[in-house]
């Protein structure tokens, strides 16, 4: 079967043998996958990372234990936790120490024809959300998380830093939450987006209002938009932490502590509040999609999402 | 009157005229004052300072308004702020974007012989407790300025980075809450401080432990501490910051986002919990006072209190 393997800053398509269903585990056939920044992070070396990238997808399952899983479109939880440990008890698996994370950590990624994981990751998807609603389903929870990990009042305002995938999923989760949402940005076609929907967008000049908001959310994938978000917080202020960037970055600490700002890092969150809100078609996902390839033109996608301008770039399996 | 002066990287004493008495504000002889790590920061050119220094002290009112604080020995907070913002509405006259603080921004220091200061900042010491101790309030509030912003469950793991001055304080006073304190410092000496309150310490080797607290605070004052904080922190876990160095600091972010970690800046506290916590006796402060010179020989305090083991030198009024 095809496979996309990342090594070196290459992206290869190779041929490799389907995995083989373990106990608990399911197979699912690829139907589209969608390309993070984090794999395009993963190509520039973050984690030393080399194997089967991926790990937003949507599929259907051909062999599973559970039979009311066989045959169903999922989308998959990228943890693949111990289940015994006390984070896992705590119902947070996607802490496990043990954990491999799918196309991540030590689990080949979801960019292959056929994927294995644990029947307790995967989640049906309602027959009316298309594949390219529900492929965004990982990356709509990472912006749901910040809701879980942050009480942000209804009306708040917040500042979202960076118009990348992220932050436009981000941008319109907290929106549609009742935040009072401003987006700075550098790239006038994607900030459309969110313009689109009411939201009120700011090209990044080179001096963003300081000490005005009371939230800021730093989705900028670069070094320098903590020591933005920093700034731009209110005394009191929380700044959330999306970006996940290669080696160190540097800040001043001194208004984090004369300011008493909390600074949350935020991860992945859990699927099923991201499914229902892609289900309610209050999300608008469409126009965030720039291109579309078969999975064997993977080296062609990844050419493709790097390339300014560009938002979310999919990849259909080619037999789909 | 005598002044200690700070500029240009010099500690001076100087002669200047006494301050006049403002609306609102009283004036205080000054018993005893004590050296902070800010003092050494802005002594090397922390927020470009130049000017009288000092902000922890313990004096006696000479002139007010208020009959009740006439002839009062009292403490004071060091946050002068407008009292008609919306921060000074909150009881956050410590974020007040139009104060001065104490021998910091804007209003000359407590190391001169007369003070002058709003009487709304100033607390009454009971007469049991000595200046040696009530010229411990200001970083005392500090310390207990963590247990306002973060919840701290009683028997919780909490590692304490350095054992300077605040360190100790902030390990004796998360020890009393009832936290299960492992302090680092790289000072035997200054660890024996705690040692005799039953706290556990360790001597920071170059390779601390990892991933094990939930809370780790960071107190080192050292720009590195920031990175060990983090990686100590166990997922989820809170890193609360009360280092003020100089500059930016560098650390990996990728911790904080995947380990979704809370970092929080912490910075001065109410002298109100302090005052009663010094009064209760429960707090161990005489082990602490390494050093007392008179006011006039200012110069040879700042000397000693950048010493190798020394932890606070005082300062007293030399006509006392």
């Amino acid at each position: 079967m095809l496979a996309v393997k990342i090594a070196e800053g290459q992206v290869r398509v190779v041929d490799v043998a389907p995995p083989r269903r373990r106990e608990g585990f399911a197979l699912v056939r690829l139907r589209c996958g969608g390309i993070c920044n984090t794999d395009i992070e993963l190509l520039r070396g973050y984690y030393g990372f080399s194997g089967i990238a991926g790990h937003e997808f949507v599929g259907e399952v051909i062999e599973a234990s559970n039979k009311r899983l066989q045959g169903r479109r999922v989308v998959g939880e990228i943890n693949l936790a111990c289940g015994k440990c006390p984070w896992c008890a705590r119902g947070l698996g996607r802490h496990c120490p043990r954990r491999s994370v799918l196309g991540i950590v030590k689990h080949p990624g979801a960019f292959r024809e056929i994927i294995d994981l644990p029947e307790a990751n995967l989640h049906t998807v309602p027959n009316h959300v298309p594949d390219e609603h529900a492929v965004f389903t990982e990356p709509v929870a990472a912006a749901c998380e910040i809701l879980e990990q942050v009480k942000i009042p209804s009306g708040a305002k917040v500042a979202v830093l960076g118009d990348g995938k992220l932050g436009l999923l981000i941008a319109q989760v907290l929106a549609l939450h009742g935040a009072e949402v401003e987006q700075f940005g550098r790239h006038r076609s994607k900030l459309k987006v969110s313009q689109a929907l009411g939201i009120r967008t700011r090209l990044a000049g080179a001096k963003p209002p300081n000490g005005r908001f009371p939230f800021v959310v730093e989705a900028t994938g670069s070094a320098d938009g903590l020591k933005q978000a920093v700034a731009m917080a209110q005394p009191r202020g929380t700044v959330i932490l999306k970006s996940t960037v290669q080696g160190d970055v540097s800040m001043d600490t001194a208004p984090v502590v004369v300011n008493e700002l909390t600074l949350v890092g935020s991860r992945c969150g859990r699927f099923q509040p991201a499914l229902r809100l892609i289900a309610s078609g209050r999300l608008k996902l469409d126009g965030m999609i720039s291109a579309c390839f078969p999975l064997s033109m993977a080296a062609e996608a990844f050419e493709k999402a790097v390339q300014p301008g560009v938002i979310k770039v999919l990849m259909t399996a080619s037999a789909r």
